[in-house]
């Protein structure tokens, strides 16, 4: 139907998830008619997205070197680390600016059902990463789901053998919510974990 | 928060219209974990957009050639034009497999609101084919919207004074609808154009 270079330029557009045939011809669309600094642009960074690019060698975030910029920094907190599923959650909680110390990304969680056992995530590393470093505290921030339950509470078993703190995000009511649109899991987990006043 | 290559990357994606900064950072993600298979095409295929693919000279198509595949073909009917309002259109009509003439696109609607005014379309253009072409029929394909409305009746009265036909597409109910959900607008375009059974 259209051109095939055209046709390729849609086709990418599908691999992203959730974007359908219209919504890919439409981005296709949009990008022919991009001036051309900005499809210059463009072109760049998906270029060097993947030549640029890499996991941090220690707790797997992305990094242009070696060492992510939150590895390479001094004045962080070397006794926490914080154990996420995936690198967009570090950005979630940096934004917060509470947090001081390491992250470790596991890239997934366990989900038997996939076939992902605790081997196919980055968990060897973060037990080598607690062997050597001097950590006082492993906070785990899985999100609150099955998978990310199990996930937890493997790692809670499998860290417990070392002198450390395992700790894990509270579960509750989201800021701003109203009680009765709350499900009964959160709510049964608000109660379970309130505090005093 | 995350390496400047990374952030470029987000910002060209969130360029497109209707994606906010949530969607565009997991369309980098995405990117980001493709196979390098993948990630390669999508760099070529953004490439080639700009670099391979014009306007059709003769009707505005996009293509890869001077003339597109469509005005190339010379088993189409040469006598039958139908004006369409965007690129995208000649791909919808294509896709019913039943019409068989040229196209002409316009590149957009009359706006006076938005100061789009008919020497901003392909207009001229249309009339010299009319002109030069021995065209029997010009079909005008606008959307039904009052842009489209106005768009059509100002080609209507243009190309009056050429021997020709000037059709436009039927307005009515859609195929699969429901009477009482249908606006009455189109209601009323049913009625009036209702045809013998």
């Amino acid at each position: 139907m259209y051109p095939k270079q055209f046709e390729l330029l849609i086709e990418s557009f599908r691999k992203l998830s959730g974007v359908g045939a219209k919504t890919a011809e439409r981005y296709a669309f949009e990008v022919l008619n991009w001036e051309d600094e900005t499809w210059k642009q463009f072109v760049d960074a998906i270029q060097n997205t993947k030549t640029k690019l890499h996991q941090c060698e220690r707790c797997g975030n992305i990094s242009e070197e070696t060492l992510c910029e939150i590895c390479k920094d001094n004045t962080r907190d070397q006794h926490v680390i914080c154990v996420v599923q995936e690198v967009r959650d570090i950005a979630a909680i940096e934004k917060i600016n509470e947090y001081q110390g390491q992250y470790h990304v596991l890239n997934g969680v366990i989900n038997t059902s996939k076939g992902i056992l605790p081997d196919d995530l980055n968990i060897a590393s973060l037990v080598e990463r607690v062997k050597q470093q001097e950590v006082k505290e492993v906070i785990i921030a899985m999100n609150p789901t099955i998978e990310g339950e199990t996930t937890a509470l493997y790692l809670g078993k499998l860290l417990s053998e070392y002198p450390l703190k395992v700790t894990r995000l509270a579960h509750g009511l989201p800021i701003g919510s109203h009680i009765d649109y709350a499900d009964e899991l959160t709510l049964l987990k608000a109660l379970e974990n309130r505090t005093e006043l």
